[in-house]
């Protein structure tokens, strides 16, 4: 099995132990992000868009275990100050990183050899019903703990294609 | 026990058969809106608020087996065109109405006595899994299926207190 099946296999396995119900269309279009570093297992993203209008966005993210979505950030655009974003645990565990003072002893290491293009890293621990809203234009950056995570992202509108990376290697 | 704690520990036994974790402070603070009628049971909501900014809002909603809550809309205001929302079926079953044409042989009734302030009859069954979007300023009314429903709302900003209702005596 190659690394895009099996991470859709197991992010569905992963939304139905987690009992989030899902339509037929939405398994098979389920997204599988992997931001163009042919990496997916360590730095990528599972990913499923329930509504997405010029005014408000929902999605549901999955992480696999130790599965990291890289920095960016939502930047001022399309006649706003850019993408406002809550991250709401409901399973797994997530470690958040933003812009303040480092953390010592993190939970989560930046993919191997890509360590220069992680620079927040003020840790946000998420368990189930745990959640955090980032402002727009904030850099930031997510790990799945060793059961992975699964995200719940309550949004503005959301523009993937105009994200801010900070890895110049990624393409989204 | 009192209607208002009845709802509140059926509610939170609903939430957690359907693996929504919620945090202690969401629990206690469950919202239960009976819109100033007096009859919980049959109109009535309960109601979670993860995040409600100037720009977006999350809610998780609760409709008791056969609980109705009524028909309203939500207009321009706060410099936009009203708030925009999807309901997305988590568990149970839901019958929304919205304008159109009147479904023959639908699901759910107005509760006893207050029909003529149920105006619109166009039904749209939601299962798990399954969503609606509702544009700014349209009419709207849900009622939970036989073991009642959980639905997330996703929406623009939400400002409850200056939902129009159809019945004159609700108080929101």
């Amino acid at each position: 099995m190659d690394d895009r099946q099996y991470a859709k296999t197991k992010a569905l396995k992963m939304l139905k132990a987690a009992g989030i119900a899902l339509t037929k269309t939405e398994e098979e279009n389920l997204e599988i992000a992997g931001f163009g570093l042919n990496d997916l297992l360590s730095t990528g993203l599972e990913l499923i868009t329930y509504v997405n209008t010029e005014r408000c966005c929902a999605k549901e993210l999955v992480l696999l275990p130790g599965q990291t979505c890289p920095e960016h950030r939502h930047p001022p655009g399309f006649g706003g100050p850019g993408k406002e974003e809550t991250f709401r645990c409901r399973a797994g565990e997530v470690y958040l990183y933003v812009p303040g003072k480092a953390t010592p002893a993190p939970k989560a290491k930046p993919p191997a050899g890509d360590e220069a293009h992680y620079t927040v890293r003020r840790e946000i621990v998420l368990r189930p019903g745990e959640q955090y809203t980032l402002m727009p234009d904030t850099l930031h950056w997510f790990q799945g703990g060793p059961q992975g995570a699964i995200v719940s992202e309550f949004s503005t509108a959301s523009h993937d294609d105009t994200d801010v990376f900070t890895h110049p290697g990624i393409i989204r």
